[in-house]
């Protein structure tokens, strides 16, 4: 568990160099990420390398003992390898190519491009393969940002071409798998099949659906490309790539199989402007960022590969959000710490020195652009004093799985059902239900065994794996599916037989009906004691199951089968926390209420806990010791931005 | 009259069309829609046609006594064709195509696809043309849905430019038409004019109107070459086109005159959804639909042909609006007499069976995919049972006349003036005003002949037809126009005579000015007795005649003379509710205060009663009689989606 | 001092021009400003020029007196012109050509465009330059209109090549001012350098700025041409170019140097719809439009050229806003006279007869289509006669200095700092609090002089011009700037020596920390007796000067040393016209509280008064006298609308 900094040597002057990694050092930080925007300084001109300040670069930071994270260039393609190959750039819908100018600009199926990115990749990882400053590879950086999963171009036709070919193998299954014979959409040879974009009005859903797939898919391969080459090169050395914060659409569950280490970008506060939260949110956590966000990530991405970290950690304020507030003092040591408890390998702040030029100039950084230290630096250096003290922090698996299925994120985006908010906040507000329980929770694909998990949460997936059902039957955990979870079929039609369920193993129910309902739309959902809301989405559903609350006109709104229960709503978060205090109980899952602000978590063996409110908060009715020797991080009492463990 | 369905033989095993046959039937059924989409399966292969699986549909839907509605199947060019013949796509404004994918790909002035058209038409009225299963023709399906009214292809350029020199006959006509001396635009042949799109700021009116004439003509001609196809070998069938509600771009009276029967699409809940109403509409009618949407259509579109009927009625959630709420338990039925009041022909549910694939998989049909019925089929065949009680409806002209007029409906949205709601809406308000004081309304065109109406209403067509104000005097009508009302010329040019008013034959008047406003302003305008508001439009005019009302400044708001009144603005539902209250008393027509949610509707010798709201009403001061023997339908008290009907 | 009016004898029967030239006469008009969109007629045919129309204009307007204002109609390139050369045409970022139809569709680096302007020009020139009526000349209309000041066709990409390699020298430098490091965007020569658009995310701030300044330098070289020209051949007229209001695209203090007159469009109600006003100030203002509005822009381009004038006045509801209200009675002539007690040297009325066709035809005239008067020429005729009693008004320098930069304007849309409101905005908001003050403002480029002035306002301007320090501090005025003031060198790099703050001349400051914040954040502002709000932008600095004010975490707000002052956030009204208050004390200027809607300047030894407001003012309390016979205008009391004059 080490602290790192995300460093840029080709911005500053080499004489900069010594000090700057000095002071890294002197802070307590020991991993460097170097690298992943320097194509145009490593290669100036085509086939011509300059290693001789990289090499000085890495030495500078050796000499200190840190250890480098080494980017692969492959996000910025230098404008001279655009102008040899034009057919590099991403096109847009209409076939406009999107051009040079800032990053990202490539498409994932130019032909070019992967060999151009080989050879990069491979004369970076054999001029440092083997040095032993080189603590970490990281592929490319943030792949789909800023929309750059999805290319019209010409290459990207052609490969989805051959994608759809091997997936289908004959265009009758084609046809067949995305009722082409609707709207005489027909194809008689994978030759005429399109990419779904500039349409009339919506294009079908099977062939939005795989093309999703399929920009996944090339994602995957062109860093397995890469990956490849720094395994042969680099044996011995980790392999990451940076992915950002609440993005679906890469499938991170298929990456995450060629990756040693997931990593992410945690802006809690900058996320918070940009993210669907509702005004009094954006209010309450203006300078914390919300209290789930940041875990849930976490959690999302500990659950793509075998270890996990922050890559980029917000120090201040951030230049790329709409409105860019400061944390609140404490805020960045308690970020940190969350990320910690959630077991990350390393968090490592973005950037070191705030940048007086080009794009970023008003992201803040540890430093200013003067070298004069913010003032979070002392938070930074209070951890690494911390973290040297605590040790490492084993984890262990939580009663609670959360399954993330993104087909089924990509499924509700292209049949949004009602157009409001995406079901990844029905994930996060589910999240949030079992965090103000005090719960841990792990977030799983679908694909995953549930063996060991108490209660297992489907919030809504769509599109169901092959013996899902038995997995969770055999589990023995309770479980909790909210509506529309399993009504497609992997090719996106209806269940063939809906008198079954999407459930059968578990539910005896049928869905006759659904409804999408405005935001202006609110339904009362009544248990036998207590009334509650539910918005967005109504089923109409039969059941023999026990009803254990109803809407309105009494139709069955929350059914209850054995160990199994549906929620036929989109489930506000009172409806969610009552039903998941039930739920626990059921279970045998102690629960603690935390109320808005406090975030509890284990890991190591101590009990975690989190302010992330403006309120002094007593830690003692959720189980906090009254000695202040019990602790090994504060104590009973966090005021804003406090942290404190103690032994359990 | 008659019950239909909407049905997609190729979408389903053929081992079922039987059975679905029988059930059709059996639910009371008589008519099914098919075809329209079936292009592929119909021709394969580029001149293979394969007619076998259509036969077999026709004769087993024949084999039930199910009359066939046989479609073109225009509206969905296959693939092949499209990668024939590129120039059959439709292109925008900047000159992309819009690429096949979904449905309406094509360019209505595409000669290629012209010649296609005709060829699939002339081959399937060929083949069916004499079967004793054809009871009906439908040509393409929604010209104009998805903005494909509009193209700027190269074949949508030239054929303008014909049209042009066709309509205008010398370039110096055009010249003075359309103004083109300002800012320079003059043209020295028709080759030099363009088509008004992508300009820097915005085109010329008199250019976008003409613009709008052209695509209206052109779907027109498109409709009019499979009319006579069909004609010329299928001579004794009608012949119809299945349009969209509160669809403008098309001019249904031009499109009319080729037209046996006029059919429509009747979706009052995905239209509330998507319709400019207010929130508190939105929640009230959620599950019901606005009381006047669909009636309002019915009688547009009863406006335009021989006949009418509606070819999709929604008969659960849709999939294609924003939010999809589903419909209140009885309202489909409700919706269905309403129909048939306003002198339906036929009603055809859209669609039989829910399909498990493809863009509209969660359009709920009358049946689940897996033909479970849904609760909704017993209120279709309630309606069954009814209507063969019943028996024909015959209608009657009603004593309102409220004039539509397609080319002033363009030059308001060419020239908003103010951009708020469009005067599609007034035209409503002043059709909800009238029905809340319980009238029956003809909506004619401005052509009409007004003979026969106590009371003719024009909101604010803009260009009027020669001779209408000598029409009206001579009807004798009671008239109101609305403010805007005839204030340009056929060319979009401002009256060459302002002094005269835009009904010199009625009204002594001229405008000085006029204003809009935005939606925070209203204005107050008073009558002797009592102060109601305006909104949106404020003409300040000079007349001789009668002040009824008026604005804060003196201005005249409320004008009149002898039968004629004209309102110098957009009147707020209660100051149209005062005066229209006032004008029917002139007129001598009795009028019934409905309330906000019940509507009447006099046919076949019966007063029928529709309740949209959630409360229970009591009929009787509405004139129902107290006696249950004297109704046909229902009672004279109206529960949610009551309907009740008694002899008048 | 002269009123005057916009004409187009090209668009009226050449019968009416003598009507129309006596009628303008006798109303009291001397100038008539003709000719700057009659391209199509002057010269009908490529090389055909038809003089013998425009001869027979400008002499009709000669017998009757009146000057003409002759305009060259490069606006409006005619369609034969587009036609054999559409190169002509500027290009969208998606490098689409922006099509003829409109106005304006030329780009201002097409070689062909300026020779082809240059040869109209001259034609034009050589023609009337020496003829008696012509009283100035107008170049073009309205530089940048409708985003015109942009455009990516392959001339402007080859332009901006050069104008980079005239700025940089070598690429080298180039690389260091953009910071291309960054993102591997650096370039080997020139001819690799985009234009900044269709990217993938943000381009390069400076690479942007740069095209702004070059976007500018372009119509500023364009107009050069066409100046050049006219003063060849018409050596003693004076030369003008009419500028639309709150225009910022285009460096007015650049394009001054060029001009012998600046003039501009003064849509008070239009701007008021279009604006980035409160619902509240829309309101309030509908009729009148806003206070300042009008008198800022005056003061704008009073401070760009020698002399100022108004091309183009509202006289009543315009066509091209969303919403187009009518000026309240008397509103016309007051925007005139406020327009005088501004030092215009005239102002002409936007248009003489309302067209009744094409785009323009609802914007009204002082006269209607058949040459009715509207009442508003009462208005114009009272002007008129006050205006021969009156003479002429001397200026005097003021003693405020308000500065305005226009690359600063350009940095802030570039790098918003939280999207919400322009700097503009702030610019305006200041001068309201300084002319609720009841004070006289100059606004002034950042390179002025500021000797002789009492209080230099700095609002934020980014980038400070070399001196600007110490040339404040040689004035010894009092100074008060806002947030983010020189923040930024000249490359848009960060300052080099953060550690001295942007005025290290008269504030001992440094900035540690930025932040945006969204709307819904307000943050509390304390002095000692008082507390006001800010929002949007707060740095946390860090000072040895005296703070007069705190945020609510202590941080200085309010920051002030001898004679030099600093507010490090967006402050809202209050807090200005409370700061400004103590501000004008301090620099011994006297104020007068003229509340919401009373606005006071002085001119030619007369105090002026105006009424924007609805209700009845006292002016007593401003310091007008009580006796009757001190007014020239007017008297002490002011009803909407009304205008007075006292002498002082």
């Amino acid at each position: 568990m080490k602290l790192g900094v995300c460093y840029y040597p080709e911005h500053w002057p080499e004489a900069d160099w010594a000090e700057d990694a000095r002071m890294m050092r002197e802070l307590g930080l020991s991993l460097v990420r170097i690298g992943e925007f320097a194509w145009s300084r490593i290669e100036p001109e085509p086939g011509r390398f300059d290693w001789a300040w990289l090499d000085r670069a890495v030495e500078t930071l050796h000499a200190e003992g840190l250890g480098v994270i080494l980017g692969t260039p492959t996000a910025t393609p230098p404008k001279w390898l655009v102008d040899m190959y034009p057919d590099i750039l991403a096109h847009d819908e209409h076939a406009n190519p999107r051009r040079f100018g800032s990053r990202r600009h490539y498409c994932f199926s130019s032909q070019t491009y992967r060999r151009e990115g080989a050879r990069i990749t491979e004369a970076l990882a054999r001029r440092y393969g083997q040095h032993p400053a080189i603590a970490m590879w990281q592929t490319d950086n943030e792949f789909g940002h800023h929309g750059s999963d999805e290319s019209f171009s010409p290459d990207a036709h052609a490969a989805f071409r051959l994608w759809l070919e091997r997936r289908y193998g004959t265009i009758a299954a084609l046809n067949t798998a995305w009722g082409a014979v609707f709207w005489s959409q027909e194809y008689r040879s994978f030759a005429e099949v399109d990419l779904p974009g500039a349409t009339v009005t919506e294009a079908n859903p099977s062939h939005i659906l795989d093309f999703r797939r399929f920009n996944s898919d090339q994602m995957v391969s062109f860093h397995a490309e890469q990956e490849a080459i720094i395994r042969r090169l680099s044996p011995d050395r980790p392999v990451t790539h940076n992915f950002i914060g609440d993005f679906i659409r890469l499938n991170h569950h298929d990456i995450g199989k060629h990756l040693d280490i997931a990593t992410w970008d945690s802006y809690p506060i900058g996320l918070l402007s940009e993210g669907h939260f509702t005004p009094e949110e954006k209010s309450r956590w203006l300078h914390q960022g919300h209290p789930d966000f940041a875990a849930f990530n976490h959690d999302v991405y500990r659950g793509t590969a075998p270890e996990w970290a922050i890559m980029e950690q917000q120090p201040g304020p951030v230049n790329w959000a709409r409105h860019n507030a400061a944390p609140a003092p404490g805020m960045v040591r308690l970020w940190t710490w969350e990320a910690f408890a959630h077991g990350a390998r390393f968090v490592s702040y973005f950037r070191w020195r705030q940048l007086p030029f080009a794009q970023e100039q008003t992201h803040a950084g540890l430093l200013r652009w003067d070298r004069v230290p913010q003032p979070v630096t002392g938070e930074v250096r209070a951890v690494a004093a911390e973290l040297a003290a605590l040790g490492y922090l084993a984890l262990q698996r939580a009663d609670i799985a959360l399954v993330l299925d993104y087909p089924s994120l990509w499924h509700h985006e292209i049949q949004p059902q009602g157009r409001r908010g995406a079901t990844i906040d029905l994930c996060r507000t589910i999240y949030t239900a079992l965090r103000k329980l005090g719960l841990d929770v792990d977030i799983v694909p679908a694909t995953a065994d549930y063996t060991g998990y108490k209660l297992v949460v489907l919030p809504s997936p769509s599109i169901l794996p092959e013996g899902l059902g038995e997995r969770l039957k055999v589990s023995g955990a309770v479980v909790l599916a909210t509506a529309l979870t399993g009504c497609r079929t992997e090719d996106v039609h209806l269940l063939p037989r809906p008198d079954l369920g999407p459930l059968p193993e578990l539910l005896p129910m049928q869905m006759l009906r659904f409804e999408s309902l405005a935001p202006h739309v609110t339904m009362k959902v009544r248990t036998e004691h207590a009334m509650y809301t539910a918005s967005r989405w109504r089923e109409t559903v039969e059941t023999k199951a026990q009803v254990l609350a109803r809407f309105d006109d009494g139709a069955p709104a929350w059914i209850s089968h054995e160990r199994a229960h549906y929620l036929a709503t989109w489930p506000d978060e009172p409806l969610l926390h009552a039903a998941l205090e039930i739920l626990c109980a059921q279970a045998g899952i102690a629960v603690r209420h935390t109320g808005p602000d406090i975030r509890l978590r284990r890991a190591g063996g101590l009990q975690f806990a989190f302010n992330y409110g403006p309120n002094s908060v007593d830690l003692a009715p959720m189980g906090a010791p009254s000695d202040p020797s019990a602790y090994a991080l504060g104590g009973p009492r966090l005021e804003l931005g406090g942290v404190a463990a103690w032994k359990v």
